[in-house]
């Protein structure tokens, strides 16, 4: 498996939601119908890392994954198969053949190996525009059973990079998981769950966040700025977390470090380490902890580990 | 009169504060000795913009301003005598005459024309490190009669570029007053007083204030930062609030705008509108509406207008 | 005097212009008719700092500087009589009354104390686009007799903060000098001329400049980048020479130093100094030495410096 | 194989170049003796990345690459000795067992699975000066023959990004080969070969570079600032290439784009196009097409395309 490629994102109000990823954020259309809208980031070419779904409920649709090369499909489809997990083949638009099945918690996951490729444009300066956005970067998820979610993901592929422990019980509280190389495609939160805690898109500096948040801040969306701008301890990275027209969170994100080593030792965070979320010490509001975005049809189950209190350093 | 050109701050432990305001903020050692550090800006030609002298407390020794031609001096000299305020011309270390006096409410106040000049340094680019501090900008002191402060600094020469104004009772909540053409070289606030607020030390870029913030997490000062990044909505400013070793507090400062043409209007705020402090929404600490220091031998009073209640927007 | 406030250029096309200084630059049109177009930067309230005028050839109109008080401007009548220029009242749209003379060498020169006020736009972000030009900064031309231009410029309020001495005869070959408190508001070179050799507008931070190559780099303007990015030696500035449709040569500007002390000494170069162009090293090229914009119905003489040989360090 | 993981430099003297690789640029020092220098960038967490080694003359010493797991050494092993290359099995410090080889022009090559592992710094932000160079990024080499080059390299996993293909012949010019998921590990470009045109370390901004570029002009190294600062068309990157102390080649590279799509397809450059060399215009100077650095004992051939003429666009 390659990579976290896309996500779909069912949203209540087709034209509030292109006004945000498209207008504000940058993201560039590649299909739009009556009810559906296809975004790319400027640096990708495959046709799309975001697709937004008109629906009744703000949900998420489904992630995807490239795996490379096709055989690799089969290979999905009999390790989940022998994981016990539901396996279907389905065509979805824009790619061929797509492997569709969930993980131990009922996250849908698609996994596919061609989607329709679009000429680069990252070198047309004139669509940038936004926060600059260049490529999809991971999801966070509320995982009920962190230690359950990361020995699940593991077991196809992803290497933890960094993680946190709670000291007591010696259980994951928290881990960050990759395939790509960098901190992560993936990542798991202990929390009621499965849910989404946000999508991740990855933009060149931190000046291109604070451009966005002077925009937002003055063309009437303040309250949808979350949390930040920061630095995270864990992943080192420079973060901003901002809420889409139905409050699914969307991580602007840059300056993580390069893992393509295999054999790179995953770091370990102490949950008592307030650092560890913020490098410079602001506590996150309490909606950061709490709110998320189911996924559509599935149910959430309560977290295994009792919730933290919220310190600052 | 020219601007606001220096501070002297009284420090408990002179090591901690030169680790400090030297080794971490970056600003060049000009002079030095048991009991005294004399500081400048890289790019300021002028001896000093901050002295540090070992007190017994923490607390501000006196805010002094540069005027010129030394006939303006004199201007001073009757200016203040006329309104009531003791006067003195006394000798300081590095500067020609000196005339001492105060504002109404006890604020230290000194006025030269001539400062020891010192080769420029602004292209010594290996000098510079920290938050690479180009100069003084301004200093903000709690008031406790905005309304009455603004009046007496204006009578000399000083202009508001903007202020928040309390709807009910029609009285000043804050006003930032310049001389030098940028949005202050002095402000104050409501609140128990006088007390210092902050000293502001202009930096180039907001890139240099996420260095300092980096460097201040991993050695030591992370308890010492206290508010931001951020941009105010006054002053459009990009900042930073930290705290000395003895708690006074400096802001780091870039990207205000210029204000030289006398007849610009002041921008009026409303003291509901919370973009006012910070643009992209984000509220301040409670220690940030309530710490300040006392200058030295100067008692505080109550403020005239009551506390607002600190909101989110 | 205040400050240089604004320049009006003659150009053959005003479509092809518009699209440069509005779509390319991102400067805002603040009055548009078939012959004329007035812009104003981002955090500017006077209603213009550049017009844009239709003319059979590219040329230059006139430079414009504010005064203030009202009763400057009756000064400024006495000094440029006195000095045995021509002098005129005219009317200005946009502006009250306005006094047109000329320097010794012809350039024509216009000062007004009040221009139409517009509300302020520098916290509509929306509105930043192009290089997020901020004010104008300065005009920079080729003088015939530099040591007589900045004699003059210097009789009525002009401060030298840079020059550049040819050591052979004593003689200055450049100079920079200011009102508004940054390094300069005017500047002159040995040269034909008068001719202007550029117009410089203020952006926030280098990496403004670097998106601007990229977008013209791309979007068919490769050809008018004409050097740069670098590095000033003089002026200290971060800079980007750009020509517009007609060959006007605007430059991009930032981070130079303020310079409000009266008494700050100027800063001398040798004129064997390459660095004192590019602090980096690269050298500039040949158009960059020979290029200007006549001023409409000015004849040109020759330079009475010979030129000097272009250099690399 | 993962990744190209560090280069050996043979330097003249040892004391200048750390002074320019340590003192300027910023590179860690994790082991020094008599005649060698090992030196890490910030967010690597192997030994070293750049070895400086005492030399009567100036010339590198070997590109060595991280293969995992160890049996991938065995296969290259296999590789290398089909491919009819020697091969011998070394021991190297703060290594394990390493393979020795070379390439079809006689690049010394140098294969290893594990290298000791040092605590992660790149959280140590006191450690931060110079450049803030991260990571090391790739090597560029002339070649005699690039298609024979990347015929090679290409046959044991590395993946074409870019290229420049001479029209009238059909034949490459020169090629960029990743293997980590950036745009290259590897180039190779047509000329006198074989010689290391340049190494590259990966900042993290544009500013760093800028930061760079100032220091360097102000503290003796001008005239080792070769090219730039710019932004490449090929790769994308923003670039720039200074000279150390014995003329071995540096790129600062920050700002390509990921590649770990397998599929992606490869970018095509036409010869004639200059901006594919700086996408804003400006040529390279002549220097950047001759120079390069030779492999210690191994000979130099002929290009076999004939030299460009090097155009401005």
């Amino acid at each position: 498996m390659i990579r976290l490629s896309h996500i779909e994102l069912g949203v209540s109000d087709l034209a509030a939601s292109r006004a945000f990823y498209v207008g504000t954020l940058g993201l560039q259309i590649t299909h739009e119908d009556d009810r559906t809208l296809y975004l790319r980031a400027l640096e990708e070419r495959g046709h799309h890392c975001v697709i937004l779904r008109k629906s009744d409920k703000a949900e998420v649709g489904v992630l995807r994954f490239k795996v490379f090369p096709e055989a690799d499909l089969d290979a999905a489809h009999a390790f989940f198969t022998a994981a016990g997990q539901p396996v279907e083949w389905i065509e979805r638009r824009f790619m061929g053949r797509t492997l569709r099945t969930q993980d131990p918690f009922g996250i849908p996951l698609e996994f596919y190996a061609q989607m329709d490729r679009l000429p680069p444009i990252h070198q047309k300066y004139a669509l940038y525009h936004g926060v600059k956005p260049l490529r999809i970067d991971h999801c966070n998820c509320f995982s009920p059973d962190v230690d359950a979610s990361v020995a699940f993901y593991s077991s196809f592929g992803f290497r933890v990079t960094e993680y946190t422990e709670d000291a007591e019980s010696g259980r994951l509280w928290a881990a960050w998981l990759h395939r790509k190389g960098g901190v992560h495609d993936m990542a798991f939160t202990n929390g009621r769950g499965p849910r989404l805690h946000h999508l991740a898109v990855w933009v060149p500096t931190p000046l291109n966040i604070i451009d966005l948040l002077d925009r937002m801040a003055t063309t009437g969306y303040v309250t949808n700025i979350e949390r930040g701008p920061g630095r995270h301890g864990i992943s080192n990275a420079f973060f901003l977390y901002i809420l889409d027209p139905d409050g699914h969170r969307t991580e602007i994100y840059c300056s993580d470090y390069q893992t393509v080593d295999p054999d790179l030792e995953p770091i370990k965070w102490d949950l008592k380490d307030p650092q560890r979320q913020t490098l410079w010490g602001a506590p996150a509001p309490k909606s950061w902890f709490e709110n998320g975005s189911t996924f559509a049809g599935v149910a959430t189950r309560d977290a295994s580990l009792k919730a933290q209190p919220i310190v600052a350093p």
